[in-house]
């Protein structure tokens, strides 16, 4: 029950119907991404998922990572998988080509980072905290310092890492007390402590490039006064190799709930008095608008653990409720044992769950889909809508995909009963795993004030208004087979229109919008998520009319699955309405607590 | 913020004004519990909780459970603080006066198991079992059985386990194949392998005494041939003192997510070949009902761990939130951090979750009272009001309590941020613990199952009606202070009325009701939880009114907290509806997993 089975079959159809990739290789700067190219580039990634990184997860869990002289060591299959990933050119398939990287759509590469997410989590941190330095370096480095750091990094051997936190400065950033000195020669020295650094060290590769936020000694307070720099593990000579050690150390290494093989680092700048060499990356003062421009794809990658990780413990759970039996299914003959899948809570449970498995990749993709075009399309004014749609969206794909990532693999650990306790099984990991996603990468809560203090009032308040229309305009005139699934989506978009504009419309006290912004969340997401996947289905409906080649066993499946989403799921955002309405006064009233 | 705080006042607020304990010192059988003599009790088990028992719930979860030659060694913490438990009488305090027991009601028995589970989970695991043991034993035993075994294992000196499951049966105990066989002497002789034996062996108490179902020779299938038997660890001498080893061997322990120091056995019985001697309890093949006697108890006492973890993990989470400096709350000057209590949305997060605290507890211990009562009251038609009060209450408090502790851990986790997924932090422990509990005594699903398959019909399917209209009957006229949280109460009730009568309607497929079970369930616990917290908001301000000495400062965060509670978190039921009424068809249409 352990093997793990690449989700071709369900990317694929979200491809073809959901979020089509035609739209995006419709535009020149994407045409590489044609669908043939794809689908052969997606069956290798699975297979490259299952055979060679999925194997590493167990060990990976169990050995973790350790801090043995100064050094972090990972378990020596993950020096083997990851030698493999480099060579393979996994790394670089969303990457310019300027750089060596395969010029991929984001949707593209977003569907291999979830192959090899599933296949192993803890495993893919270390390239997608590669890539966000990729991507920042690729926008904001120097000409110089792009040809000197990319190429390598691309490839990935070397790797990066984001340097944010301090113990004080967590979700505030603008308190970051680290420092840089510039000596003169153009380059700086680098003082100070962060935390929480993931892939900080490791001996996957010879290189770590760290991105660090630090003050320059003339800024000013807060997040005004914060510049990024470059900071190498290792000393590189004039032939561009790794040389002599950079002052960088690895204090401690974390002991976690889950992702053990995932190094969390404490890392010490300049501790030898000197400080730690290091480039500025664009302009002083900059560093917080440098690491915006990240931060979507950031959040989107981590989104995509939340999908990821129930999509393997849920594969697992579909797997032992076929083999379990365990009392008599309805209908079936006195003295026998039936599957456990035959029972309704089970179907239930397995259902409910892939169906929001569904609808979380049709978040994600949708969102990566729309920061494609954002970057990409022909037209300006397309790229201005689409960059606020995926700034609508990333939140949600943020912190509903990982709120969902933390429910949906308890959910499968239920499914195994008393297995599920029991850490050989396996899918205790994934519910020790998933458990971060919704901290890092900007907590869920700083996500819900994201969407209501920032996204909401987008195009004068009207921006959560125009994408539902864009939606639901397009299940008009649904077919006769998904037709009945479009009412009940229709209903919520109305309330969640209702609410936002509800919540826009909070004056009294600024804190009763930001009382309702979880739930309201929450709402949203699931709102847009069931209209993405109803769309998907409306569309896949309509090719089949039109005598186009569609899978008839995985329509059914997934038309089964969305009817389970429509009519069980999705109503759920009608009890969390009092919720986003309710304010702060509650919250603040005579016996809460005192600050 | 490790500090242990037992919440006393939140406890003495329950039994004063929601489930009154002097309505079962009313009852002569129950006059011991006179409420100073209870309140003195609590003080000293909440000083005994924090000071004993607390300090042991880390090194617990860090050193766990070890099989060591044969034998389970637990940490010397544990043995330590088991022996002052044992001396100070705690585990005695609800047994029969009769075998040395304190005569307390379960009601306060369960005030008393809420603080030492709060301080230690896993610690209190074996209690919980030696109880079991115990009230099956005083139900079930002859009157020298009860002689031999009761007055050590109420003391706490011999600790008891319930050996029920076996691999091929968790939930359907009708495919136990342990044997058992007589050997002439009045003794039997039992043999098989018996799994997730919680505290099967460990080095505590000098014996445990196992109860064990198993088949006798001329058994007849399923859970009518199923028999009861004692089988001590070590064979008991004519002097009571245990001797000599009898055939019974711990094979392993489970290597778990959580509840490290509660070894959980793979048990092996009669491995030698002659048997492990035992005794029959009762008559032959009356071991399920034997068990179905003491199912509420423990169903009840699983829903307390519940309640308890998530009062633990809050606990950490509030104190947390006082101490942590980050960001600048509304009103504050520009500058300045402050404590992230102060922010809208982590105090929505603390006190939705304090608030469901609150109705957990509510709803555990209205089920202790109903459980007093069905035993005690002087009426005897009292009593089977107050039995089957009990019968529907014990799925919602085992599978609700359960639910929302893994529920509240995560989100008391999620207010560390970073650091809640450090395991160093304490509260990921707490997340871990808390997974278990959904599970064993009877999964959720089949709670939900109880609930719908067995206990709507009761009373000619009237049950959920008597209950409901009992307490919505008791806010009429409910006083100024809290008037405006009746009509919600009064709309989810209404709401939980509908649905049961439509669930009990559902005639063309068994399996429909069966697919609206967990929601069901959720919908009427809330529903019920809910109105207990108004109903003891109610007779507080009228004890208030007629003069009585009401803590006005415990009130209103009482009121507050129930203000969410009613607000925020009950209406979440108007969104459960429609999966409580959708049926099954959509889990087994095309296209859905074959069994």
């Amino acid at each position: 029950m352990d093997r793990y089975r690449p989700p071709l079959d369900d990317i694929r159809f979200s491809l073809a119907h959901e979020v089509p990739l035609t739209r995006l290789t419709a535009e020149p700067a994407l045409a590489v991404a044609d669908p043939d190219t794809v689908a052969g580039l997606l069956e290798e990634a699975g297979r490259f998922a299952a055979e060679v990184i999925a194997p590493t997860d167990r060990v990976g869990d169990r050995e973790g990572a350790r801090l043995v002289d100064g050094g972090v060591v990972l378990p020596e299959a993950f020096r083997t998988a990851y030698a493999q990933y480099v060579a393979s050119g996994w790394g670089a398939v969303q990457h310019p080509e300027a750089f060596g990287g395969g010029g991929f759509p984001l949707l593209v590469a977003t569907a291999v980072k979830e192959l090899i997410t599933t296949a192993n989590m803890a495993f893919s941190l270390g390239p997608l905290l590669t890539t966000g330095a990729v991507h920042l370096l690729t926008h904001h480095g120097s000409e110089d310092q792009r040809a000197r750091w990319l190429p390598r990094m691309v490839t990935g051997e070397w790797t990066g890492t984001m340097n944010l936190t301090e113990p004080q400065a967590g979700s505030d950033l603008g308190a970051v007390t680290a420092r840089a000195e510039p000596v003169g020669d153009g380059s700086y020295r680098v003082f100070g402590q962060k935390i929480y650094i993931t892939y900080g060290d490791h001996d996957l590769a010879e290189q770590v490039v760290h991105l660090v936020l630090a003050r320059l000694p003339d800024a000013p307070p807060g997040t005004k006064g914060i510049s990024l720099f470059i900071v190498p593990k290792r000393m590189v000579g004039p032939d561009g190799a790794p040389g002599e050690a950079n002052d960088v150390r690895v204090v401690s290494i974390e002991h976690k709930l889950g992702i053990h093989a995932s190094p969390t680092c404490v890392m010490a700048y300049g501790e030898g008095g000197d400080g730690a060499w290091a480039e500025l990356v664009g302009d002083p003062h900059d560093g917080m608008r440098q690491m915006f421009t990240m931060m979507n794809d950031a959040r989107l990658g981590v989104g995509l653990q939340g999908l990821a990780v129930a999509e393997r413990a849920v594969q697992r759970a579909e797997a032992y409720a076929r083999e379990r039996t365990q009392g008599r299914a309805v209908g079936t003959p006195p003295g026998t044992q039936s599957p456990i899948v035959a029972h309704p809570d089970v179907r239930r449970t397995l259902l409910e769950a892939r169906a929001q498995i569904d609808a979380m990749r049709a978040l994600c993709y949708a969102n990566a889909h729309a920061l494609d075009l954002a970057q990409h399309a022909g037209d300006a004014d397309e790229r201005a809508r689409q960059q606020a749609l995926a700034d609508l969206l990333t939140p949600l794909s943020k912190a509903w995909c990982t709120d969902l990532g933390v429910e949906l693999t308890s959910e499968a650990l239920q499914v195994f009963g008393g297995m599920g306790y029991v850490e050989e099984t396996g899918v205790a990991q994934q519910f020790r795993d998933a458990r971060i996603a919704p901290i890092y990468e900007g907590t869920n809560g700083i996500q819900a004030i994201d969407l209501v203090g920032r996204k909401l009032p987008m195009e004068d308040g009207g921006l959560v208004a125009r994408v539902l229309d864009g939606l639901l305009a397009e299940l008009d005139g649904a077919p006769d087979a998904v037709a009945e699934l479009v009412p009940p989506v229709v209903a919520a978009a109305d309330l969640a229109r209702d609410l936002a504009a509800e919540l826009l419309a909070m004056r009294d006290d600024p804190r009763d919008a930001l009382a309702g912004a979880t739930p309201y969340l929450r709402v949203l997401a699931t709102v847009i998520a069931t209209a993405l996947v109803v769309r998907g289905l409306v569309a896949a409906e309509r090719a089949r009319a039109a005598g186009e080649a569609v899978d008839a066993g995985l329509l059914a499946a997934r038309t089964a699955r969305a009817r389970v989403l429509v009519r069980r799921v999705l109503p759920r955002v009608h009890g969390l309405a009092a919720a986003v309405r309710a304010g702060a006064a509650d919250l603040y009233a005579e016996g809460t607590p005192a600050a």
